[in-house]
């Protein structure tokens, strides 16, 4: 028997239903059956976005959706503020680069939560920078970023615009893309949405579109107006991917059921549990404050090689959490608990670190860590 | 009981244990596991490609490899003819003009094949132009173009390459990437590759390659030298469809297993059956010559709406076909007979034409044209 847990920040683990949803067989997107299973999707994702404004669908993965959300709003020789403090975080910079947008990058230590004050700083400076480019929850570090300060203070500008990956975030914690004057967030398919990767998802703010009406970046497939257009007619400018938005239809619902602060209440429980067992284990997290709700960063103990955790739980405990990326690589592994995720996920990865560092060699005491999380989870 | 049949020139039918194959929990991208698989897809792509060089393959629609196959090769400022004889062609125009590439136009009746000499002398009179952008086979009217003599006429050019959209063309009938010359191919996975819609792949020559180095055209998501340096190591840039690869691979060992030439026999059977039953029924066919074997474009009888045939046989009678796009809207109705299509789907393609044709008062003798599909298919 070769028995599989998949514990790692996207691809998630998808229920058995909508995955046999995905395999009924596909329905033609230029049919009306798939107009009104668009329509249905769309009113779910505005659910889950926090938003009156249509959330756009695309066939891409979520860097797709990040490359929209930047030549669709900027123009060349615009500036942007890029806050830098994962890897993810680099690829707003690379993607403001590769368009001839200028980034203005603020550096943050990986493992903590840029200080907001630092940006208002820069924007009080210079008035004319045109967005503010962060993530809500920073994959590569475990770490969220203040993006309800950020978003109510941008909001206020005429001039600028928030434009927030909120890929590993939303529909993980609350992110109320409206109320916080979010302007364009981008989530995707594979993380607390529970389906395989493939699809991207973009919101819209009023104050977007007008900037969107003098971008002058080139666009095609991630056209945001074109689409818009087609979107709100319950169609896709190019062929959707159709056997991922049946699934999204299914997800949606059951989140929608599940009630989306239930949903919150439910990864912060799974996340604390998770973080209380590590430190119980004498384990340091790599997050120094504002640890994010959807994934768990660990530093591997002194001696210790991260990939190693990684390798040895995949290949002889058939269990997949992440490693380190970059100058992390060795250094730390990390834990999802996004998604469909419930509290017997978390006892087994917490059981699966114990074994592992245990036979690594660790100073472990096998089963303190699990006992927490019960304490926790129990209740 | 509410039988579907889909004719459709994709997404098409998908065979049901690539449909469950898709349906067994996710793997994750990072995992050797899914390296493995992704090295075999690889091989199977440059099979049906007929390559030896890498295919990229990409989380997107079709469309996404063809905004790719410009925006890697070419650079600001360049012509590139582009054949516009249906709505894919002027899709190559939108891309070029989006990027400002400037297409040089040439105008083909919708119905009609391109004349190869007109591209030559063409480029005869402005060997500056840097590309010949073409459809393999043009979905919107049902005719192919010869990219086989213009790829080897545009081969032996230094400052020319060739960029073909063989979406519905590939794995349908021969087009010998390598052999002919051509340089850039685009296909999709919701076509021959009996998927759902969400890959795209795309294979580059070596002279190619060169035009990419020199492209100045901004990129990110589709940027082809960054996807090579991955997935030469089977990894993907940004995270892949990788439930798409999971199908992928079985469809592939399935195409390899019944072998390319028999592939193409096959489609080839099918569309010749078509063709003859409607002609037998009296119908016209909208190409005049080189009718593609992925899709026959039919006129609708005089005094007939072509739409009104295609909601009446899916509303009455569970069958999806295609109908014509833009001018050609009521004008024609088109039947697919690509990738998991075998000789009694057309059977009941054309059984479903006499039967609505009856229907809408159309002179039509039951039966007739469904006589000589099985002449022809029966062999």
């Amino acid at each position: 028997m070769d028995k599989k847990y998949l514990l790692a920040p996207g691809p998630t683990p998808i229920p058995p239903e909508v995955l046999l949803s995905m395999a009924e067989p596909i329905i033609h997107h230029r049919a009306p059956v798939f107009s009104t299973l668009f329509d249905e999707v769309k009113k779910g994702l505005k659910y889950v976005f926090q938003t009156k404004n249509g959330v756009l669908i695309f066939a891409s993965s979520g860097t797709g959706g990040m490359e929209g959300a930047i030549v669709n709003t900027l123009s060349k020789g615009d500036k942007a503020i890029v806050v830098r403090g994962g890897k993810f975080g680099e690829r707003w910079g690379q993607l403001c680069q590769a368009y001839g947008v200028e980034p203005v990058f603020i550096d943050v230590e990986w493992g903590r939560s840029v200080n907001p004050e630092t940006i208002f700083d820069i924007l009080k400076k210079d008035p004319g920078i045109k967005a503010v480019c962060i993530q809500a929850s920073e994959t590569s570090t475990g770490v969220s970023h203040d993006v309800k300060r950020i978003g109510e203070y941008v909001k206020k500008l005429d001039n600028t615009i928030t434009i927030v990956d909120a890929i590993t975030a939303l529909g993980v914690y609350d992110i109320k893309t409206d109320e916080w004057g979010l302007d364009v967030v981008v989530a995707g398919s594979q993380k607390a949405f529970m389906l395989p990767p493939g699809l991207a998802f973009v919101s819209m703010s009023e104050k977007a579109w007008k900037f969107a009406e003098k971008s002058n970046l080139p666009k095609f497939y991630f056209d945001f107006k074109k689409e818009k257009k087609n979107q709100e007619k319950n169609q896709t400018a190019y062929t959707p991917a159709v056997s991922l938005i049946v699934g999204l239809s299914k997800v949606l619902n059951s989140i929608q059921k599940e009630g989306i602060e239930k949903v919150f209440q439910r990864h912060h429980k799974l996340a604390e549990a998770t973080r209380t067992a590590m430190k119980a284990l004498g384990l340091e997290l790599l997050a120094k404050d504002f640890p994010s709700d959807a994934c768990t960063a660990i530093l591997a103990p002194a001696g210790i090689d991260g990939q190693q955790v990684v390798k040895i739980l995949r290949e002889k405990h058939g269990m997949t959490i992440a490693g380190g990326q970059d100058h992390l690589k060795g250094k730390i592994f990390r834990i999802a608990h996004l998604g469909y995720f419930d509290k017997f996920d978390i006892i087994i990865a917490v059981a699966g670190v114990e074994i592992v560092l245990k036979e690594l060699g660790a100073k472990i005491e096998l089963g303190k860590g699990v006992r927490v999380a019960e304490e926790i989870l129990g209740g």
